[in-house]
């Protein structure tokens, strides 16, 4: 099987047809067209085999995470999708996992109306890197850069699912469904962005975990966080896993949840809570920004707490 | 080393600067501007060690020529480079690896005056895919799918080098430096493609073989074509390489000579290949476009030759 029938397979799975896309699969490069007025926001992720998702992860599964992870960062900068490009490395053609994979993306690609415009298929040891296009309008793109002291902080959805459903799979604890179906298959919160877009004054998808993720916040806008551990949102199934300090280390520490972190000034934060849960992406605020530099956490006491290991980091 | 060090190597030995970057490395995304009027011409490439480059390449050369792939389809499309992003997998955190690769890219990357936009580091075995952006004015792209019977097939520079250099380094010749940097170093055709704009039917990069990618053009544009095996061009290095036969079949099979091969109508091609040759990228006529769909060769008494095995593909 050659290189050009495996991206017909992926092709013909990932048929979102887009005006703004003059030229797409089969050049040696795409045309696109950008819309006036506004700016293109790029961005880039790999995802390994046994690094990024565990080796047993379905390739279905495999299509939309690799999709959704990089949705994500679309997400947290306010911007609409509007097209990828796919570079797949494998060890060999099989043809019924690429149809999967294709499947997997597609199911996701369809819903966000995103067209796949360009790729590659190498031989190698199994790993999937996406490039993500959107768009928002000029100068409205959300960065990680404006979060400014009295600013609440929120979360999107709720924390610690996937890292959850992580230990689960690698305890071979097939039945925790919901926690697993979070690890895999996790929801790019777009239309939360595009909510938060002139509101919102920092933003960044909790990919790493909630307190690296978060110091990037302050890293790049020079201010500090208090956060309220008892604040954090959880889900059912996460409620119900584990015991409270196994629970708090996932929320904060542990990666691929995906959801929205966000700063917004205290005068607009009820109504965009309010717009969210509208729009059926509820967040929650949990914590605010401070002075300084530092990230501190508290429970519902205000009585201080020790901060664990921070987040996940490659080569580290 | 954690991977935000490594992108911060790689950031601070690319540092092209450019006005339409609103926002670079170090956010969820990187916020672009494309100039009115124009469309974006976007390719992605991904090298995997020891399929399409030697284990034992140099960072250096890993680095410059993971860009030039790339930047070679910018040319077949007559595109003007603009910006990259670098999804990087390495199996560890070789920091004096990563300057080195940086620096090969970075070299390159100045010379087209690209901006770095995005990346991801990962853990794994070594791969790099890389993703392109250029502009063409609005309609101007350059196709596979435009050529016509009568149109002359030209190609630039010399074809062959690229694969006898890398047949020297499988033997370790290591003296055959010319053929072994074109192999390690090739030449993007972005000023050629620049000058086809508008006069080019259709275009294409030679990564696969000469036979291999023309039939690509021959398949999108509905012809056939004649090649003429003796009008080949090719490099004094490489005239000295080999017999007749074996360098018939490394120009006409070979991979990796990131050459233009395109099209043009027979009364523009003179005034073409003189702008070509004034602008330091002369080229030369090869054959000519048929009608039908078969690609034949010719001596230069026009006696048919045997084809020889197609290009190269993966999973094949």
């Amino acid at each position: 099987m050659a290189e050009f029938s495996l991206i017909e397979v992926i092709r013909e799975r990932c048929a979102v047809i887009r005006d703004d896309v003059r030229l797409g699969i089969g050049d040696d490069g795409a045309v696109l067209a950008v819309p006036a007025d506004h700016e293109l926001v790029v961005s880039t992720d790999t995802l390994v085999a046994g690094v990024h998702f565990p080796l047993q992860t379905a390739p279905f599964d495999i299509g939309w995470k690799a999709l959704a992870v990089n949705l994500s960062d679309l997400a947290a900068m306010g911007a609409n999708p509007a097209w990828a490009t796919l570079a797949l490395t494998m060890p060999s053609a099989d043809a019924a996992w690429v149809e999967k994979f294709a499947d997997g993306f597609a199911a996701l690609a369809s819903e966000h109306h995103l067209a796949l415009v360009g790729g590659d298929t190498t031989r190698g040891p199994l790993s999937i890197t996406i490039t993500v296009f959107g768009f928002v309008p000029v100068g409205m793109a959300i960065t990680r850069a404006g979060a400014k002291p009295g600013d609440w902080i929120c979360v999107t959805g709720t924390l610690g699912d996937a890292a959850a459903g992580l230990a689960c799979v690698q305890a071979r604890d097939d039945g925790a469904h919901e926690l697993i179906g979070r690890l895999n298959r996790p929801t790019a919160r777009i239309v939360a962005g595009l909510l938060l877009r002139d509101v919102a004054s920092a933003a960044i998808d909790i990919s790493d975990g909630l307190l690296a993720d978060l110091g990037h916040i302050c890293a790049r806008s020079g201010v500090g966080a208090e956060l309220c551990v008892d604040d954090l949102p959880m889900s059912p199934a996460f409620g119900e896993y584990a015991d409270v300090s196994t629970r708090q280390r996932l929320q904060l520490a542990g990666g691929d949840d995906y959801e929205l972190c966000f700063c917004v000034a205290p005068d607009r934060a009820p109504a965009l809570l309010w717009n969210l849960a509208q729009n059926g992406c509820a967040a929650t605020r949990i914590g605010q920004i401070l002075a300084g530099h530092e990230i501190i956490l508290s429970d519902d006491c205000g009585a201080r707490i020790e901060i664990p290991q921070h987040g996940w980091e490659h080569f580290t």
